[in-house]
């Protein structure tokens, strides 16, 4: 089995927050909405049930703590959680905090409206923040 | 604590397939997608990480299985995982088959089209082919 590679447009979306024991965790530079993105760094998968049943464990657990990452650092309304996979088939969880004055609310977030890209410091203190708070959790 | 009530709005647009250990198990009333809607019968969630941790456990079992079943039966270009609550707020988790020519493809499902409700006899064979899966599984 080949080595795990991140899916190029993955890593052309984000920036990278952090590695844990499986998930890459990875931050969408989109200023509309606090969105992160789980990718267990597992070659080969695309459907969570694709996921050996103790990686399904771990990914649910860090399903888990990325969401109280959000919930603790944004207050959000709601978190939207999601396995889609119809445009890029490298298996990833979207992990958004949604407000009632975002952009899509109520929608799903994708394809409302583009992607904003964060300004450069402001992008850099999200990813700050977000190393913060999952240290502290 | 209150006991467990089925949202009316996920009662409203549905059939019910299945009680499992956890969840009950519900088939959207919309020909345009295979689409099942886990719903875990406990009082008061609303996002995943309010599950206790067996719960959680239990419940990612549920969502494979589903998975499964869609994937044995439909055969599916991709299948949709979503825990998404903007709208309806008891915590309920989208299963959903995925095709290239179905009507929303690639984008999520979500306010694409609206939905079809089925023949009755298409429904109650969705239903009993689902079951049959399910028991099979």
């Amino acid at each position: 089995m080949s080595a795990f590679e991140l899916d190029p447009q993955l890593a052309a979306d984000t920036v990278s927050v952090a590695d844990w024991s499986l998930c890459r965790v990875l931050l969408m530079n989109d200023a509309n909405y606090p969105w992160l993105i789980l990718v267990p760094a597992r070659p080969g998968l695309r459907d969570l049930h694709d996921l050996a049943p103790d990686d399904l464990a771990t990914v649910t657990g860090e399903i888990v703590r990325a969401s109280r990452a959000l919930e603790g650092l944004f207050k959000p309304k709601k978190l939207n959680v999601a396995a889609l996979g119809n445009m890029v088939p490298q298996l990833h969880i979207h992990v958004i905090a949604r407000f009632e004055d975002d952009p899509a609310w109520p929608k799903p977030v994708w394809g409302v409206v583009p992607a904003q890209p964060c300004e450069p410091d402001d992008l850099e203190a999200r990813v700050a923040a977000l190393r913060g708070a999952f240290a502290a959790a």
